[in-house]
């Protein structure tokens, strides 16, 4: 029995006869030779077989007519070849080509997946992403994200947290009553968690250190670039902190783990989709929220979008950095859970980290006394007792602790310079879509 | 400044001043001394403070009435002491206890946390996790499960493997339409995802071989000690396979990294708790389901969970393995999707694995050609139409391909000997609980 061998490896059997197995990217028929180019995991592999359109055995074309698409394997004898991509060509042994078809004869796909550019529109690509993200453009961006996340975790491995898992089904709104999912649960209400807040500053408590890399969701009703209803949020939390900024090195960490892992595992994506990897300085510049006000010239405590490309321009002017944390975020625009600032109370020791335009990270410290957390509620006029299970944690001792999140499609969607976080999530949920 | 050092690291400290930080585990008063026992992320450290219950300062006792599981950091002298606890305590520095209080004082615990052994209910422990679970007998098993996750990516990163992160909310019920959480998305409905079956078998077409862990749910009305709402399933899909036994070579990497991942990365847990970590043969026996039936004596096609516990027993005794490969489920009891037994058609490529006793793993080989999930559907009297957007990928040239699922919560439970599955889920939710 012939083994399979991946595109990659094929350089390393020159002269045996192997088999390759994966779709039939494209089939290009000439009066004399038919070339099949199959893709697999690794790459492409194109083998040559006598056979042309001219010509004809007794059961009809030498080259059966098989459809763009269809998963075959086929049997060849590696060779040597310049002209070829990689330098090698596979060619039909002298007992004849030995092709089986694996899967059903494939329909034509919504986008012609063997084009060296994409022209579909963004509702194609989704509506048949199954089939379109087979596209190496289309599928290279997940693996930027698959190395992103290994790279997230074993950084904070290497710094002592301990993975978590928690619900995603709650029996309160957390954080906020608005951009809530209600469900049914066994016949009561229950809501989907909009982020794991509440369970990881909870974890702290047992923990110490804590990271979970799961999906949130947020019934945003509004349609823009860069909003999704879930997307997989990568947290962390940590206690035994003096401010926020143990917080931000932490951060920090990350982000340098993230893309060692991107440049490392997958090395192929970056280089087929031409990403520029960031490089994440010793120190990430800092600014303070009431300085960039200052700067962009602005009244209203708040950064739009505009004002948030803005510091990222002038971040990488002044430190020639693509990462820029803006902090001292006023209380007012942040959760009751925000620890303030010392000495000045209209600001808080929370941040946001900006990457290449995009707040990417939102953190901070978070309060962690009982008697503080009754204060910050009644200062908003709000009630303790739709918190009283979140507050509970608090009562039996907690370290001063802080936490940030990181909104993992928007990272790559940053890394690529794609248009649409759309396009870096799979099956993306968005107001008008939650098929296929 | 004095920066903090763990418990574990205490003896390499031994003669300089130091500072921990941590919860008060424990204080014992004698007449003359006081002993603050400290538990951090890594253990418990002793300090001994001069100053017992028949002595004060002018301001009150000289060791303050700090209660237990208040967070607290403390400077002292590391010093060898045969007698204590790792052989090292903390003494006062000459200028006299320095003890800091980082939280609120804390409120009587729901259990001892102290404690050597656990007495308190299992609602009691559930209703309290963010401080129950800080006993190191309730916290150590999620080491375990972290360890073990980890253990499964490297595994599968090492075969090839890419992480996807899919949807948890669907357009349409994919699986069956029982058991599913019915929710509100932007005034539709939609359903939680039972599995992310559907999407990893289309990405399949993408990456060949793809991974996820993640939460799925299942409106179990069933109130067992085996059964959670939400569970964290670890599944994993390829591609090329011949049958199921490729599936199930994988299955077997994947328990191989993950049991070398608790014994490296949880091995004081796994210590405190006295486990057993199982060895996984070169090669897991397997039994076909109608073996196990004859050998059972049973008619009914069906195995209850006494069987799965005989069985499991009959491999011990047989190849000295705590796994054991139930193969050649009958097709009735399968879903639709699943692939037959060539030359029997009434059983199909599938398996479960049962470890000491209780069903881990549920795979198989899948059905990858468009006419056979039609002819499978109308076999079962199926109408195709509310799996078109699943049916669709088949169309387009699927390979041969087949996937498992892991409970991680019942996987810890069975390495602990846990009793219910609630002892190693973070918060669980099941018919009666959604809080906290």
């Amino acid at each position: 029995m012939i083994h399979r061998v991946l595109a990659s490896e094929l350089s390393a059997h020159v002269g045996e006869t192997v088999q390759v197995s994966g779709w039939l990217h494209r089939r290009r028929e000439l009066k004399q030779v038919t070339f099949l180019i199959l893709r697999d995991r690794t790459g492409l592999a194109q083998a040559v077989v006598l056979g042309g359109s001219e010509q004809a055995g007794p059961d009809g074309p030498v080259v059966p007519a098989i459809p763009e698409e269809t998963v075959i394997s086929l049997v060849g004898i590696v060779t040597a070849n310049e002209q070829a991509p990689g330098g090698i060509e596979l060619v039909a042994p002298p007992s004849g080509p030995r092709i089986e078809v694996l899967s059903s004869l494939a329909a034509t796909p919504p986008l012609d997946v063997y084009r060296p550019t994409v022209t579909a529109s963004l509702p194609t690509i989704l509506d048949g992403s199954p089939v379109t993200l087979r596209h190496p453009l289309l599928s290279a961006p997940f693996q930027l994200t698959a190395a992103s996340v290994a790279g997230f975790r074993s950084a904070l491995d290497a710094l002592g947290f301990t993975e978590i898992h928690t619900p995603k089904v709650v029996g309160s709104a957390t954080e906020s009553g608005a951009n809530v999912f209600t469900l049914d649960w066994f016949g009561r209400k229950a809501y989907l968690a909009q982020s794991p807040q509440f369970f990881k500053q909870a974890m702290v408590g047992v923990f110490e250190r804590v990271y979970e890399t799961g999906p949130v969701f947020r019934a945003e009703p509004s349609d823009t670039a860069r909003h999704l209803a879930q997307y997989t949020s990568l947290d962390a939390e940590l206690g035994f902190i003096t401010d926020h900024r143990d917080v931000m090195a932490v951060v920090r960490e990350a982000l340098v783990g993230m893309v060692e892992a991107v440049a490392e595992r997958a090395a192929a994506a970056v280089e087929l989709l031409g990403v520029k990897l960031p490089e994440v300085p010793e120190v990430i510049p800092e600014l303070h929220f009431s300085e960039a006000m200052a700067m962009l010239g602005l009244d209203e405590p708040d950064l739009a979008p505009a004002d948030e490309r803005a510091l990222s321009e002038w971040a990488v002017r002044e430190y020639g950095s693509e990462f820029l944390f803006v902090t001292g975020y006023p209380m007012a625009k942040r959760p009751f859970y925000t620890h303030g600032e010392p000495g000045r109370p209209k600001y808080s020791n929370s941040f946001d980290l900006l990457f290449r335009g995009l707040e990417l990270i939102t953190g901070g410290q978070r309060l962690h006394k009982y008697e503080d957390y009754v204060a910050a509620l009644a200062a908003r006029g709000e009630s303790t007792e739709p918190y009283a299970g979140y507050l509970n944690a608090f009562k039996h001792g907690m370290p001063p602790h802080g936490g940030f999140a990181l909104g993992l499609e928007r990272w790559t969607m940053r890394l690529t310079g794609a248009d649409n976080v759309r396009r870096t999530a799979l099956f993306p949920r968005d107001l008008h879509r939650v098929m296929p």
